[in-house]
């Protein structure tokens, strides 16, 4: 079992969610998917917005290296504007999926048109359309998505995230082991088929 | 033609500069060993320190991440203290090895002290002793460490390096492109590659 910790503002979590169901079904993993909320994180680190965009030379840096990544991967990309954009929506909706069976199919419906068509995921109208695209009704997953029982799901996740020492996201867990960035994928799967063969 | 920019004190230089050599050799590129020096750079950026020292999550999660990068490799690791060491002296000998043709040898010799067995590399002592082992007198060897050149020539390095864009080490530069991190060396290879049969 791995652990895939995400935020919908995080540009490397992009690849990550696009690719790990086949990695993952191919090292015989299973993966578990938890979205959750950098803001709070950042905010403990003294960081009030992305570190990209309080280090402008990493940020550049950053943006050419996803470029190049999605190349790699077949993906498009496109850069939202603003970055980065407001995920808290988007995230709350994909905890709705998680107690259906549409979590996943949404989470990556959410990071192709933030980073594949640069859209604005932090507006309802566009989380609105998502849903309708994947064959739902959204006015009674939006109530839902603002039920307590769902902020607090969200809360609990991102408290465990920080317990969990996670900084960044892409994170993947496996047995309480850390493994921070999209490419980091791999190792984390080799490490979940030692923990599994050994115990 | 690759790039190699390195930094003594920088973690992941240690396994990059343990393994490119090999790597790049397999893929038919051709590497250029360039020692500069992060702490301008750092300090340009408001940082007086090093970024995992900063954000001590994160700096946390780095030693972890180094630890089972090295024993993926099959690297000895170490860590030194107190982090960052001063690796000043380390990179004006460096330019020296490489005005000659012990430059490799010397900076594999260094980092596998530093984060091999922890030694103190900003040490004149233990820089002599890595010489020593080289089959090197010291002495002529520190003497033209000192002189002006050298310490133009490190200086332009680290210019260069900035203009560049680079922000941290091991960082790979193709045709002004830029690649950042140990784990982005086989694409700037590939990338390297590329370049090549196209022109």
């Amino acid at each position: 079992m791995l652990d895939f910790f995400f935020e919908f503002a995080s540009t490397y979590s992009y690849p990550a969610a696009m690719r790990i169901d086949e990695v993952a079904r191919r090292a015989g993993v299973a993966v578990r998917w938890r979205p959750f909320l950098l803001g709070p994180i950042f905010k403990a680190q003294g960081l009030e917005t992305s570190p990209f965009n309080i280090y402008t030379t990493k940020g550049r840096y950053m943006w050419r290296d996803l470029a190049r990544t999605c190349e790699e991967l077949g993906l498009p990309f496109r850069r939202p504007e603003p970055f980065p954009q407001n995920g808290l929506l988007a995230a709350r909706v994909a905890h709705v999926g998680f107690e259906q069976d549409w979590g996943e199919a949404f989470c990556r419906a959410v990071y192709q048109a933030e980073f594949g068509h640069g859209q604005q995921i932090g507006e309802e109208s566009v989380i609105r359309e998502l849903l309708v695209g994947l064959g739902f009704t959204p006015d009674p997953i939006l109530a839902r998505a603002h039920a307590p029982e769902i902020k607090d799901r969200l809360r609990a996740t991102t408290e465990e995230a920080e317990r969990l020492g996670i900084f960044g996201a892409p994170s993947f867990v496996v047995n309480g082991e850390l493994f921070w960035g999209n490419d980091r994928l791999e190792q984390a799967l080799r490490y979940a088929q030692r923990v599994h063969s050994s115990t």
